[in-house]
């Protein structure tokens, strides 16, 4: 092919020969710790093209990267993945701050799953420097590290009012980072808010980038998002600074999955139209539609009140939340003025509070918006009852149709899909591997054998114990994917550990533990033993953990003997815990406060504790934590309902002299537990406006509630009686 | 060879076909992940060898151990290193709880820096059950992860009354572990505080095995300690639990290091006798010698107190300290008694108060003790006052003699020495590579230079930077082993960093930094910046660092930026910052609190800040953490000198609200330092009876001192003057 290289001393000859109309071909084949530095000046006519033998055949890994410098430089075909780069920066539009990319392109590209091992190690994928730029067809797929995937830096003079063009491109899934820093696109800084960076994103598809809050943190003005599809996606288009944001015609796909949201507003002049949204469930910052309060004379990077915005002729099927004045606070405390919402459908098959103001709404004009019937409350003017029908039209989209809606809602063909975005060669395909999706394996009582059925099996296996058996680890079992333990036959196996741990949950690891019993008897006599642990390795995928009718017993130290012990930098989308009895414990069932950097970060998403029996337990049972001020995230979010806690927090080594030790949690869920005999429900209740709810709990001869912080909080039928165990 | 295999099948065979007399012998290579189970029945006659084809050329090396099991076997000449072992133990006298070796003996076997790459994951390196088993001639050197070298388990009663021999063992450098745990011989547990295990430990030689307080933890009855020799052990041998020990004829070399000890009694019915002790400087559970106060009527796993014991006959050159009582507080109330002291000899070249009493000493009998006429302290009667002269005796001994020494001081010829123990083919060569040991390699000005050197760079080189020059990381500098930078040239050079880090100090690395200065100017806007990190994976390796005459400036992010983060799972040895200067920082200067679990693990042994100008610093500019209540270790020693803090403290994230935050630090030196307009000086004073002085500082518009805990502390010429600053 066209100039040809076969390494980076070639390739750096091919640049510095290269005129305008040359091509650059990297050859087929694995190119690691390859930092590319692509400089030039080609010409409108005639650029100078990067490209590659074969697509999908040049691999870039290990420790590699790319910087574009120079002018009229097209890049195409490059594909990062098995590696992570050793600077800030995968792809760079400039070499330094003096040296940028200007009217060049960067297409067809692939990002995949190139991550700095250390997980709070930030970097981005792409940071898009000069002017007129195009990003376009390329597939950015699996980060999972800290730091934004896409940026706009507008840091000096030429890099802003830059008609960047980011269209066609394929947002692959980003799962939950656990803390700030997960957005998918930011444009802009809070440092740079009052700029104007003029650039346009369009027909991009968002893949379930759920990293955090804002899928997209708009932070600089007259910026045009257009015909992009949000598809399952956690968070919203925020407009968290600057002005003249125009949102048109774009699609929020939220398939009734938890904290899907929309386009949240805050800022001057923003104009939001024509949008369509539809099974949306986020409430607060992640609403379907969120209109913010703001600080009154706020600084650029704080929040600038909301004024002449316009809300028109946007769609709205069975979304669960659309906030007005949402963040009204001591200091958020000016409410939108002199906006508009006018020409909105609002559609709910339940008959739901779907309008919530939080603020006095008069300062928005509310005109011909629609709801359909089921909806009964009384809304200001403004909004029009009518009755809807939905209409699946030939692109798939359920359309509300009604003499009402005197304009048919349509939806461009110029909207996003998966096949119109990203690469025609390069997969999309999702290669996730779930519990319980692979063969069944058979472990005999006795000594590591479990832990050799460990080794050898493979993701997804079940892992069958014998009814009754006795099973001995005097090694860890690693656990490196998905894997499901269980007793098949009515006696719970039991298992003996002599290490510190019996399972390690390794990166990509899950563990499904069910009708085993757990025995410490044969642990080692050391502070710091806990049956369960996670690599103390950071840990890029977020692990899942279910425990089903289990029991654990004899975990007796000096100090803490945990059940299971998360590390930093390790982070559970799911830990379940039900049916199952813990007993003669002295240590914790969760130790999950290993976050203690207190810059927003925590250990596990959601925390559910069912029908448990838990006594004797020295430690504080749960320990959940998540400090600092930040609210770029959900969680944590715990479900804690009918268990029973017998004699539970009295050991002298428990720090926090509570039962259930919560700090900083954004969702609480407390109910139908009985609590005979134990310490306190410590719960520090800061930031994020957390929703929590203490009901139908029995506390007898224990401590009760103790709340600090300074958010709101709901207790209900709290009784004092005694219960008679059997 | 006689019964040479090469594989672990060949091995198993071997074994099982083993006949009394039988010879195995490991063929010569490395044998990687090979657990060798060796279980059979010799004779006392015809024992079962397991021996290798070439001593030192046969490597145990990976997850690779050994289980000895069975009557008269004996195992020669195995090497483990370079792995660690996957279960408990490397090489273990039983194979499980039934079945265990008698018999048996270890000889000429070395374990190598043979550890687990989580310095947090416990292991030990031999453990020992049964019964008349024989340790001897090995080679053990270098354990670094948590857990004693090794122990005499006696769990079950046929491994109690053992008649064990551990004689003539090397045991070689084991580093400050930085948490209990650290021991290099353990004979018993506190489970089995009141069983005899009569085991004798004679002429091993214990090459500064410096893991913590206790380099023997001997919590057992009727144990004998003979000839051994302690070089330069920060630790004493102690009699934690159990009765009728025999301490005889060992030799304690101190050499005037920091926390070298003798011998720390506790329980009753101990013999301290005929030992020799010279250069030992430690205090307090370290002393010299140590005769502890008890409980009254102790369990027997607390402190038993010391009851019907004799010391006699020992020899103390140059020794500072000799403890009588020590540990007298609220629960160890009981005073030695019935006891005795008597013809021991103690010389010191310094006027020094060598003895003293924590309690009561009335139930000691002190007589016929000699001591040098330099003492001028009036003690009890018991102690004679006598011209001492030294003589160096033919084996090197200093030996005291006077004419009123009747008897004179010998030393045995079988007392231990680095020739006469462990084997004669291993190296107990020391193979520490220090800072600046190496060459000396010029870093020109530019992008990544510094990223080249240090990658190109070997252990102990100097790295210089020109005078006045620029150098920008887009990488972080990643030091994987000792490395000085320094500016050649009166005006420093300038280091900007563009990621989280300018330098990650990695397992095995030191670094030194002189007359250099950093500016975050370029750093990234994100929380959780810092000009040095340690590895975020486990060091095995304690490190160092020294910064001398450098400039720290423009480090200001929306949260913490530091100048040194170290995080969980690394110790340093020493940090020492000096002459240097901070201004303008919105972290912290040190960020050592990331031991969080408190168990008694802290991040750094030696913290020295000295002569430092530190203004418009918003986080706590020190912040040292050592939590729990253990009472193994001795660190973590502050001294802070001539430091001048201006404006310290006041940041919104500044958790601790305090310009130096000290929890559960041992030692506090805080002298002739201005605090101008600054916030507090924390100090929380737990465990271990801390040395703590504060000596004329001013606080000119600052918060002064809040304490908080229940240990002493002194504070003298507390100023509150306006100083004057150029
Ligand atoms: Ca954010
Ligand atoms: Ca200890």
């Amino acid at each position: 092919p066209n100039g040809l290289v076969n390494d980076i001393s070639e390739f750096n000859e091919a640049v510095s020969n290269a005129q305008p109309g040359s091509v650059i071909t990297l050859a087929n084949g694995i190119w690691e710790n390859t930092e590319l530095v692509f400089q030039g000046k080609g010409t409108k006519e005639k650029p100078i093209i990067l490209t590659v033998e074969d697509k999908g055949k040049v691999i870039l890994s290990g420790t590699s990267n790319l910087q574009i410098a120079g002018e009229y430089l097209i890049v195409n075909g490059l594909v990062f993945k098995d590696g992570y780069t050793p600077t800030n920066a995968v792809i760079s539009f400039r070499k330094n701050r003096e040296e940028l990319a200007n009217n060049c392109r960067l297409t067809e590209c692939v990002i995949d799953n190139y991550n700095n091992p250390e997980r709070q190690v930030q970097d981005y994928w792409v940071t898009i420097y000069g002017k007129n730029n195009r990003i376009d067809h390329n597939h950015f797929a699996g980060k999972k590290n800290l730091g934004v995937t896409m940026i706009v830096g507008l840091d000096t003079e030429e890099s802003r009012a830059n008609n960047h063009s980011i269209d066609h491109n394929y947002f692959g899934p980003r799962p939950t980072y656990g803390n700030n820093g997960g957005e998918t696109l930011r444009i802009g800084t809070s440092h740079h808010a009052m700029e104007n960076s003029n650039t346009i994103v369009e027909s991009n598809y968002f893949d379930r980038t759920n990293g955090e809050h804002e899928i997209i943190s708009n932070k600089s003005g007259q910026n045009t998002f257009k015909y992009n599809t949000f598809f399952e996606c956690t968070g919203t288009l925020t407009m968290r600074h600057g002005n003249e944001t125009l949102v048109d015609g774009n699609v929020f796909i939220g398939n009734g999955k938890p904290s899907t949201g929309g386009v949240r507003v805050i800022n001057e002049s923003q104009t939001v139209i024509n949008n369509y949204h539809i099974g949306l469930t986020g409430y607060r910052f992640r609403g379907a539609f969120v209109m913010m309060n703001g600080v009154p004379n706020s600084p650029p990077n704080r929040y600038v009140p909301v004024i002449d915005s316009k809300v028109d002729n946007n769609t709205f099927i069975n979304c669960d939340h659309i906030l007005f004045g949402a963040g009204n606070d001591a200091e958020r405390s000016q409410a939108p003025k002199n906006s508009q919402f006018t020409n909105n459908i609002i559609y709910h098959e339940k008959d739901t509070n779907t309008i919530v103001f939080k603020d006095d709404g008069s300062g928005i004009i509310f005109k011909d918006n629609i709801l359909n019937t089921n909806s009964t409350k009384n809304l200001n003017a403004g909004f029009e009852k009518a009755d809807i029908q939905l209409i699946r039209n030939e692109q798939g989209f359920l359309i509300p149709v009604s003499e009402a809606i005197k304009e048919p809602i349509s939806i461009s063909s110029k909207i996003a899909t998966k096949e119109n975005t990203g690469t025609t060669w390069y997969s999309k395909e999702d290669q996730t591997i779930t519990l319980n999706s692979g063969h069944v394996l058979v472990a005999e009582p006795g000594i590591n054998t479990l832990y050799d059925v460990t080794k050898s099996s493979k993701p997804g296996d079940i892992i069958t114990l014998r009814s009754g058996g006795e099973y001995i680890l005097t090694k860890a079992a690693k656990v490196k994917h998905p894997l499901t333990f269980k007793t098949s036959g009515p006696n719970k196996a039991t298992i003996f550990f002599e290490r510190m741990m019996a399972f390690e949950i390794q990166d990509g690891g899950s563990l499904s533990l069910e009708n085993i019993a757990f025995n410490g008897a044969k642990s080692p006599d050391y502070a710091g033993n806990s049956v369960i642990v996670t690599s103390k390795n950071s840990m890029l995928n977020n692990y899942k953990l279910f425990i089903e009718d289990c029991e654990f017993k004899n975990m007796v130290v000096n100090h803490s003997f945990d059940v299971l012990r998360a590390a930093k930098g390790t982070f559970a989308d799911t830990i379940s815990i039900q049916n199952s009895t813990f007993k003669n414990i002295s240590g914790s069932i969760t130790a999950l406060d290993n976050e203690t950097d207190d810059i927003g970060a925590y250990n596990v998403e959601y925390l559910i504790m069912k029908n448990n029996s838990i006594s004797d337990v020295q430690g504080a049972a749960l320990r959940l934590y998540r400090g600092g001020k930040d609210e770029s995230t959900f969680g944590p979010f715990l479900e804690m309902e009918h268990n029973v806690f017998d004699h539970v927090g009295y050991g002298s080594k428990n720090k926090y002299k509570a039962t259930v030790s919560l700090y900083g949690v954004q969702e609480i869920d407390i109910k139908n537990n009985i609590f005979k005999d134990s310490k306190a429900i410590n719960m520090h209740l800061v930031v994020g406006e957390p929703i929590v709810k203490v009901l139908n709990n029995n506390f007898y001869n224990s401590e009760k509630l103790i709340v600090t912080g300074d958010q709101k909080y709901s207790v209900e039928n709290t009784w004092d009686l005694e219960p008679k165990f059997k």
